[in-house]
């Protein structure tokens, strides 16, 4: 079988310029980043207002396993699949991050002949978005500790900077550091951490930005810590944003791709999908949904992390409504949710299914909870059995759902033309029930009650003396009307990692929350929360190679 | 009088293809950054081998003062000037780094009228070639603690990592930081500091790497510290230079812009002048003289630093040698050297300028002795006087150097004919006499001593015992036979920053020597080299803004 990079290298590009072309875009709304990449045009959202939008489709799906379920995989091949259907679809991803990259084997890029390309370039620097967000982050960062070291005129209290530094790599060692030792003539000592780049807040504010206006208000109101009255201090209050928003300037263009089969691939944003929304930007969603008749987007993890951030957040400061969700299952996956070890998956057990098939259920409930119809994918790999693939295709059945078996990573486009044909059918329906979890009225605990109720399974919720101190504080500044952004395990639908399947009679424990204004809303910790990912016992980096004809190898 | 980003505005850039299409080069040769930046390809070198070389002209210049010297922006004329003499010259230039343009106004893309464009983005994210470079230098950072927390199987000593972490930004507080807190899983404590980007030794590897096979070579051979047997650990033990080769694959590649007058410009690299070599890269130079009949090109600091090292380091490496060399003084910078404080500028005095243009005398016996060919350049500012220019006039004619009155800032190329004119001449005598300041036979301190005997004009060197002990070790190492690369202040000849002009009877203490194994140099360190700037009290980033209709203001 072919890995990935030897697809991606196997495949002819069209030139970007074709690929804009057929979205009948001309030279004033793109910029060329060589000649299989571009940045569309800081004005073209406005240029194109008075179009209607296309249809958005939301991609998701149950709980992650190590099994590994192709949610990026399914996203790429369902547009393919459209554009075969005679549909004209574009999809739009989040950016990789480089750190992953260069930690454990696996981009973000898709899989087989379901890719976005050069999956190289995306995978690395692509067009500098990230590295533009880690300066940007690291620039206020300066400004902060040049603050307090020359005078501190803010009061800003060193122990309560709750602005840290990012990178965009694996390190653990940066994970908790003690900066500005040596005394006076290198700042004031204290306690920082450095997060992976896509955890930064900036990440989500440039995610979540209408356009460049919106984007430098959202920098100004981002709260960097608290003076030593524990007064919120912003970026407004040390002149930062204009400087932020000229690094961010270029970063907020969506980048123009194609996939393996030449469909246009707006590539744009990657927030984590715990302390951040998850998914790609709001400014690459619309503009797909005015250049496309159809267009298809993830959201990162499970449906309850990543969809209900989509439906809750993304939703109601892009005004964006999916007309149909695809609900991502692998029979893998399903067996480990039934309580099979990762080593004995190859083997048939129907039975395990049976049980596991409990994850997909409540997922389904959610998204129904939503009022938005959807169509579950099962993402076929070569070691699912006929009766294990007839078993779930029964159970979608008997439970009313409708269900597409996908082969997207072997044969592409071709490999999702059901899923295709179902999911036009669902965007048809009408989707006046959409409804969101909460209102921004509700209280603060009442907005996570309802997330942990309703889209979890959980009992309640049990606030730390923590928590309930800072509810009543974000909701003293006035921010009690943000939606909340979970910050949650991704491995099971309670906070305990373990609980795979579907657990029932839990509480969810809310131990800190965290006032992410810039962005607009309250993360919710449950539970510890890593933002530096570390490297393994053998980062796939060891692997890499630039051959002597220049190509890249080992990537994958 | 406007501003460099007003008239950088005004101007009207030609599409980059018309640029790439006037020098020769083919669709093949380039790709497209933007509508006005590219990046040469990888194998341009290789195709163009066949091709004679053009004149390499080196632009130095007497010891910067606070008053300014403008050697990039003579750089930046005299090729534009060129090109109005009918030849066909192209400029290379390094690339600035972010960290000062947020931290103190000004930038290095030249100014005026003669500025390489567009400057906004060459001064901030540019094609990522810096970003890269940081991304590879704390990729190997990571690796290396990783490595140490996962068994240490190399028995690296925590103690002894010499290779330090890096970002793009003027940060003081990360000067010296204690990295690894808080338990088992977040590594293993040890002191580390950050350098600012352009100080990486991946930088320096990258300017002198001739290819992409030599990148690997260079970047395999870097020492990241020493055992507890100290024993040296290389980029090869850890098997990490197939990852910083993909890492650094795209910013090998040469960046091509245009200047105020449209003239080609590469703009490629930018080392530290102190703890580095501070040239633009070889690959830059190199595809630049086969493109063109001139290559103006710039050194940094001084020509006690910037211009030794081109000519005994970079010189060897990249097998350049100049046929010219500029030395840019201007009238306020003499008056400095002459003891005359910055408020006191703007007032006319030659006496002040005939005791400083000693600073100046001691630069073209350092050219001489390098038996090259030289033209001063007397960089105009609106306050010299008549009687000040003529003074400096006279005083090179009665030492028979040919000297040149440049207005390039006011009036682009027009204001540089004189010098290039000269220039022309001067390129054209017979360079048999090239020597270098040492050979590299020479033992360590032989080498150290003949660049400040003949360089800095001083007595002797002093070695500390810890620089004698490594000597010693290093040359036990077998690195004995490689090049030295002097730190030393950038305001003086001497050691010491105050001794301004023509310092004499001095020694220059050598208090620590580091082995740079990649970049193929033993760095001296004299005195304290701060490699991480800091923010001033009101750093430039606070004036930067984006307007409304999306242009940057208050860069510069």
């Amino acid at each position: 079988m072919k890995s990935d990079i030897e697809i991606a290298q196997e495949t002819t590009l069209k030139p970007i310029n074709e690929i804009a072309t057929s979205l009948g875009l001309v030279e004033e709304d793109w910029e060329p980043y060589g000649r299989t990449k571009a940045k569309l045009s800081a004005n073209l959202q406005e240029k194109l207002e008075h179009r209607p939008d296309g249809k958005v489709i939301l991609v998701t799906s149950i709980n992650p396993t190590p099994a590994g379920e192709g949610k990026s995989t399914v996203t790429v091949g369902l547009g393919q699949a459209l554009n075969k259907l005679g549909k004209k679809a574009i999809i739009a991803l989040r950016e990789p991050s480089l750190g992953p990259v260069m930690g454990l084997k696996g981009g973000a890029a898709g899989g087989g002949y379901s890719q976005v390309l050069p999956m190289e370039d995306i995978n690395l620097h692509f067009t500098g978005d990230l590295h533009a967000i880690t300066a940007a982050n690291n620039a206020l960062s300066a400004l902060i500790d040049n603050h307090i070291h020359r005078g501190n005129k803010l009061q800003i209290d060193p122990r309560r900077v709750e602005w840290n530094r990012v990178l965009d790599m694996n390190d653990r060692a940066l994970r908790q550091v003690v900066v500005g030792l040596g005394g006076p003539a290198r700042g004031v000592p204290r306690e920082d951490s450095f997060s992976i780049t896509v955890a930064s807040e900036i990440m989500a504010v440039l995610c979540l930005a209408k356009d460049l206006h919106d984007l430098k208000r959202r920098l100004k109101s981002i709260v960097i810590g608290y003076t030593y009255d524990e007064d919120p201090v912003t970026v407004e209050d040390l002149e930062a944003e204009g400087a932020l928003t000229v690094l961010l300037k270029e970063a907020l263009r969506p980048n123009l791709v194609q996939t393996t089969e030449n469909t246009p691939a707006i590539i744009h944003g990657g927030p984590f999908a715990n302390i951040a929304h998850g998914c790609n930007s709001i400014i690459a969603t619309s503009s797909a949904a005015k250049l496309g008749d159809y267009v298809v987007t993830e959201a990162g993890f499970g449906a309850d992390l990543g969809a209900e951030k989509f439906l809750n957040i993304k939703s109601r400061a892009g005004k964006i409504q999916p007309r149909a969700v695809v609900i991502v299952a692998t029979i893998r996956a399903l067996k480990m949710h039934g309580g099979v070890k990762k080593s004995e998956l190859k083997e048939e057990n129907v039975e395990a299914i049976s049980t596991g098939v409990a994850n997909l259920e409540k997922h389904i409930e959610t998204i129904k909870s939503f009022g938005l119809p959807f169509v579950v994918a099962i993402n076929k790999f070569p070691t699912d059995t006929q009766n294990e693939i007839d078993f779930l295709k029964e159970w979608c059945t008997n439970n009313k759902v409708e269900v597409a078996l996908t082969d997207v990573w072997q044969n592409g486009g071709a490999g999702g033309l059901e899923l295709a044909e179902k999911v036009v059918k669902a965007a048809d329906e009408p989707t006046a029930d959409f409804k969101h979890t909460y209102s921004l009225e509700d209280p603060l605990e009442e907005k996570i009650r309802k997330i942990a109720q309703t889209v979890y399974g959980a009992n309640d919720i049990v606030l730390s003396k923590k928590a309930s101190n800072q509810i009543s504080y974000f909701e003293k500044q006035g921010w009690g009307n943000l939606p909340v952004c979970m910050a949650k395990t991704q491995y099971a639908l309670s906070d305990d990692p373990t609980q795979i399947g579907r657990p029932t009679g839990f509480t969810i424990q809310i131990r800190e929350l965290r006032a992410s204004i810039g962005a607009g809303f309250i993360v919710v910790l449950t539970g510890d929360v890593l933002t530096m990912p570390g490297l393994p016992q053998h980062p796939a980096a060891l692997n890499m190679d630039v051959t002597d004809d220049g190509r890249i190898a080992g990537l994958f």
